[in-house]
């Protein structure tokens, strides 16, 4: 019960980063609750699409309302305070944190839904980093900017490291209580961590293009 | 039987519009086909995926057929006429027109089914949005053009507001004949409005980017 | 089984060639590693969710361990060769060959299944198009570059002529054994003389942009 109330948090989360970073241009309202509902549930609609499973958000309209809802609130505080108000100065860097608990909850919570249906760990893995970045990257897209993949920011990267180590203790330290709570809270401190540092991928993990 | 047929010139009309849009630039026939046939089947296509029903286009091909014959037909157009002839210039018009019909019918349509699919309302209206700007969002996408997102132009907002008003219809006002036939002519007549008067998002609707 | 060896040959060659292109701009290994897996699963991908079966490297994951180790090799040479050293010169040709056996091959393999799974032959022409070009067009999108889409260069279309002399093959002359192998050296041998003789699509299937 506790992780499903969790489970909705991280969605208001995502809805109002989604639309605050939708909000870097002009945009509609409209476009505003595309972008917004998109980031929060465009992750986990791609997992569910990819494995035939019923859509999550259609499954359980709550989700989609808690996403309409942080939208409408994003829009009428950026409506009424103007996106440079200090409030949003003071709270940007708050917002990095809470979307750093958003991918690391999405992210194996993702994976403990996809192994419970009894799929296969890589499958898994690969469908947890979609579950927690997949919103992003569509709200991207749709709003024609680059993307969380071509940049050098730690982020998704974690969400493969904190996967990885969420599989090994399932397999190999099973006497572990509570993996995922584990797991999650991993990706989260490795996500606090780049953004209170500012790190990035290590230059040996890059590769420069066109010389 | 009627309604069909209607549904087959509205998929018609947004294969034209598609093809139109796409050779806005230097486009070959193969791409024109691809982005024709997008625009025309792509919103149903992912209304259909993410609600795990049998793609609309597989079940009933004549649908594939009239995109890809409107296709070749404009491409053939395009190609003798060019793209500057004045019948482009006296046309360009009464598309929009025929545009803000299909996207009318579509959004209605698409909530229509997925009501009768036993569906909440709120998905239905979800739904709706997306078969009818879905295959647009894209065609922009895949032709890397700026998409209707982004626009303060009205268009997709009035077809979240029509929805709005043909499930109120259906919930409230059921002595209503016919509540999708008004709905659609709800949705066209507003959107013929914004095309007649170039009306534009209000201001209170709209965040202003980067200050 | 031949034909099991010769498809993952194919995702082998997609995931290098794939991983290739993404690092033309500066990308993180995580980054290639999407990108990369992106352009060898993501056409069947589309193709299996559309047509509502379950997705191809889910239930056989050999897919996935080839892409995920084409990629981590191609990372590696990279890594310590550099993008400009002299093997990637020289093989550079080579690779576009190979892709060429890649897509002749995922066209006409994707419509031999679409057809086994009782298709229409339209659908299946349509989702073989979908199978060989769509992980790449994925990549290019999450990339941000340009796609195949908006080219002069014979590729995809070439696909869609192989694909109708597959279907017509079947259909009319029944007489030829081994009618898929001939559609994939056809496919094949067209995207070859393409790439050795740098043919563009000719001017009179294409159209030309704001004059």
């Amino acid at each position: 019960m506790l992780e499903y109330y969790v489970s909705l948090s991280a969605i208001a989360v995502f809805a109002i980063t989604g639309a605050l970073a939708a909000s870097q241009r002009d945009v509609s309202f409209f476009a505003l609750l595309v972008l917004g509902v998109t980031t929060a549930i465009g992750g986990g609609t791609l997992r569910d699409t990819i494995l035939n499973q019923p859509v999550f958000w259609v499954a359980d309209l709550a989700y989609v309302w808690v996403a309409i809802t942080m939208v409408g609130i994003t829009f009428v505080v950026l409506r009424f305070l103007g996106r440079t108000h200090r409030l949003f100065m003071r709270t940007g860097r708050l917002l990095l944190y809470l979307d750093g608990f958003g991918v690391a909850l999405f992210s194996i919570q993702g994976m403990k839904m996809v192994l419970t249906w009894g799929f296969d760990p890589i499958v898994a893995l690969m469908m947890g980093v979609i579950s927690a970045i997949g919103g992003g990257l569509l709200r991207d897209i749709l709003s024609g900017r680059p993307n969380l993949l071509m940049t050098r920011e730690l982020y998704a990267s974690l969400l493969l490291l904190g996967g990885i180590c969420y599989l090994s203790m399932l397999r190999w330290l099973p006497v572990f209580p509570f993996p995922d709570y584990l797991a999650m809270a991993l990706v989260f401190l490795m996500r606090a961590a780049a953004v209170r540092w500012h790190l990035n991928m290590p230059g040996w993990l890059m590769i420069t293009g066109r010389a």
